[in-house]
C-alpha cells in the first residue's frame, strides 16, 4: 500500500529543496510571466555535464519533455532509474559531454525542483496549487535565459529537445536568435493541433474529475489524485505509441493466462501495461503541474504573436536548424515538423530536415534510435566546426 | 443541477420496461452466453419498420453500435433527437421501409430495454450492476437470433452495421451463414486491435476511478459516475472524429472570447465541444453498460474461434458481402476492412469491397455520407433482385 502523506511530503520536499543543482531568484529578480504575473521569489533546478570552455561557446541546453526532468544522463533521484537521454548525451555520445558543456533545467511549472504548483508559495507558507499562475511555453524559456545569464552562457553552440522539449527550442529560437547558433527541434510543432488540445483536456478533467484532486489542494491535505493521474497517463501513453508498436509488443495476447477471463480484470498485457504506466507515474509526477505543461504545450502557437504569420517568427534568423520527426509519430507527424522547415524557408533560414523511419511512434525520440543520434552527431559536430569549438 | 435519483430512477425503468417494442424470454428460454452463463429470463428491446412480406424475404437487420440503439428511424425516447440513422433508414431511403422490414435491437448488455446491467436481476430484485455476466458481440447475434425466430423471421435479406455493429454483423455471417443473403459491414473489423484495447481500458478505468461509481452498484446507491463516464466519453470521442475533422471545425479557435484566459477554463472551442459531449452523453447512457459494450469488443476476434484463421470463419459461405470503410477513420482503418476482404476471398466469398473518401473519421458512418448510401443503395436493391424481393 503506496504511504500517501509520505509521497506528498516527499513531492513537497523534491519541489522546495530539490536532490539536484539549484539556481534561487530573489524577490527582486523577478520572472515575467505571459499572463501577467511576476514570479518572485523563484527557484530553477538544473544538472550541468561536461566542461564549459575558455572561449563559453562550447555550451547546449537540452530542453526535456512533459514529464522529463533535469536528469539528462544521470540517474533520477526519485526513481533510481538512468536519465532519460542517457543514450544520447554523455562521453563519447553524439552530444558529448567530453566535448560540450550540457545544460538541462526542469521547466517552469515542473515538480523536480523549479518553481512549479507544488512548490511552496511564500505568500502563505502553504503549496502554490492551483493559485500558481499559468505558465507558458515562452515563459519556461525566459526562466532558462536567465538561469543562462547567472551561469554566465550568453550563447549557445545548440539548443535541442523533443515534444514539449522541441517546442522550447523552437520558442527559444524565436525569442532569443542572437543567443541560438544551431537549434535541433525533434518530434515537435509549432502550435498544438485540435486533436493533441483534445486529448490533454481528457487527462486534466480525468485528474479534475478525482475527489482526491480536492480542488488542486491536495498536498496539504497529504493526499494525492492518483486515480485521476493514472487515467491521465495511461490516455497520454497510448498516444506516445504507434499502433504497429502496440501491435507488434502486445497484439491480443492475454496476460499470464490461456483464456479471458470474461471479466474487467485486465485479461490483455496491453491491459496490464497501461496499468504500470499509470500507477508508477503517479509515485513520480505531480497531478497538478500534469494540468500546467499540458496547459503550456496547448497554448503555444508559435505563428500567433507573429500575426499568424511563421516566418515571422524566424525573420532574419541566423541559427542553423536541424528538423527532426519520425514516420509513426502521429501525435506530431511529420506534416508539422514541415511546416516549420517551410517556414524557416521562407525566412531564409539555413536548415535540414530529417525524417527517421520508424515504427515506435512518438515516444521513439526517448529510445535509442540510431538514425537520430547520428543525424544528431552530424548536426552538432558541424556546427562546433563553424563556430570553431575545438 | 441535476436530479441524480431521478436519472437513476429513469435509468433502471429504461432498462426493463423501454418506450420500445420488447420480446420478452422465460426463464425456460435461456440464453446460452460464451462465459458458460445461462441468461433466463431475458428481454430484448426492438423497433421495427416496414412489413414483412408474404415471402418473408425482405427483412433487414440493422445491428448498432456502442452507444447506438434500437431507435434507426423514429426519434429517441431518452433524448427525443431523431433516430440515429435516419439519413438511411426510411420511406424512399436507401434502406426503404417502403420495400423491407428492418429489425434493429437494443443489444444483450445494453441499456435500452434489452437485458443488460441496469436490468433488474430476478434472483435479488435490484440492478444486475456487475454480476451481470460478461456479454460477447457473438451473444448478442445469438439473442437477435432469439428475436427473429420469435417474429418469424428465418433468414435476412441483409444484415449491416457499423463499427460495433459491423461486428455483429460479421458474426452473424459466420454464426449463421445459411440466415443472410447478404451482409454488409462498414467501418469494422473482424478483431479488435491492441490500440482500440487500449483507448477502451482508459475509458473502463476512468468509470471505475470514480467513487460515484461504487463498485458497479450506483444504480440503487440513486447515484450515477457521472465524472467518470463522462472522461471515458470525452476520450473515446476524439478516437471518432480525424484529425482533419477537429483541424478545420475547431482548430485552435476560443471559445467566446477574444484571447485565452490563463486558466483551466474551456479556453478552446475543442474543449468546451468535448466537454458537452461528456456531459450529455451521461444523461442518456448507463455507465456499466459502457463497461461491458466496451469489453465485447475488446474481447471480438472472430479468427480465434477458427484457429486464427479468419478465411475458415466463411468458410463455404454463399452470403454476398459489401465491405466499406472510409479514408480517415482511423479506429477501424481500411486495413481492418482489407483484412476481412482477403478472408473472404480466401474462402471464395462474393464481396465488393467500397473505401468511402471522406475526413470525418470513424463517425463518418453515421453522418450524411452519398457516397455511402448510394453504395448501401445499390447493394441492397441487387440482393433484393437476386433474391426476388418485389
Amino acid at each position: 500500500m503506496v504511504d500517501l502523506a509520505k509521497l506528498a511530503d516527499e513531492a513537497r520536499a523534491q519541489a522546495d529543496e530539490p536532490a539536484s543543482l539549484v539556481m534561487r531568484f530573489s524577490a527582486d529578480e523577478q520572472l515575467a510571466m505571459d499572463c501577467g504575473a511576476s514570479l518572485a521569489p523563484w527557484q530553477i533546478a538544473y544538472q550541468t555535464y561536461g566542461e564549459l570552455d575558455a572561449d563559453r561557446r562550447n555550451a547546449i541546453l537540452i530542453c526535456h519533455a512533459l514529464t522529463g526532468d533535469q536528469h539528462v544522463a544521470n540517474p533520477s533521484p526519485v526513481t533510481g532509474k538512468s536519465g532519460w537521454w542517457e543514450f544520447f548525451v554523455g562521453p563519447g555520445k553524439p552530444i558529448d559531454t567530453d566535448r560540450f558543456f550540457v545544460i538541462c533545467a526542469n521547466v517552469l511549472g515542473g515538480c523536480m525542483g523549479t518553481t512549479g504548483p507544488a512548490s511552496t508559495n511564500p505568500e502563505t507558507g502553504r503549496p502554490y496549487g492551483v493559485d500558481f499562475p499559468l505558465v507558458t511555453i515562452r515563459d519556461m524559456v525566459r526562466a532558462q535565459a536567465m538561469l543562462l545569464d547567472r551561469l554566465g552562457v550568453s550563447d549557445l553552440l545548440c539548443v535541442i529537445g523533443g515534444s514539449m522539449g522541441g517546442m522550447q527550442v523552437l520558442q527559444w529560437a524565436a525569442l532569443y536568435p542572437e543567443r541560438v547558433f544551431a537549434a535541433m527541434p525533434i518530434a515537435a510543432a509549432a502550435r498544438h493541433s485540435a486533436q493533441n488540445i483534445a486529448f490533454h483536456e481528457v487527462g486534466r478533467q480525468a485528474i479534475m474529475a478525482d475527489p482526491d484532486w480536492a480542488g488542486g489542494r491536495y498536498l496539504e491535505q497529504g493526499s494525492r489524485p492518483r486515480k485521476g493521474l493514472a487515467v491521465a497517463r495511461m490516455g497520454a501513453h497510448v498516444t506516445y505509441l504507434s499502433e504497429s508498436t502496440l501491435h507488434r509488443k502486445f497484439g491480443r495476447k492475454l496476460q499470464s493466462r490461456e483464456a479471458p477471463t470474461f471479466s474487467f480484470d485486465a485479461d490483455f498485457q496491453i491491459e496490464s501495461y497501461l496499468r504500470h504506466q499509470g500507477i508508477t507515474f503517479v509515485e513520480r509526477f505531480d497531478a497538478n503541474s500534469y494540468l500546467y505543461l499540458t496547459r503550456a504545450m496547448d497554448y503555444f502557437d508559435l505563428a500567433e504573436e507573429h500575426g499568424g504569420i511563421l516566418a515571422r517568427a524566424f525573420r532574419r534568423t541566423r541559427t542553423r536548424y536541424c528538423v527532426m520527426s519520425f514516420t509513426s509519430d502521429w501525435l506530431f507527424p511529420t506534416p508539422d515538423s514541415r511546416a516549420v522547415v517551410h517556414a524557416l524557408n521562407a525566412a531564409g533560414g539555413a536548415v535540414s530536415f530529417v525524417e527517421i523511419e520508424s515504427d515506435k511512434g512518438h515516444d521513439a525520440f526517448l529510445l535509442d534510435e540510431p538514425d537520430m543520434f547520428s543525424a544528431a552527431r552530424g548536426f552538432i559536430d558541424a556546427a562546433a566546426r563553424m563556430r570553431g569549438v575545438t
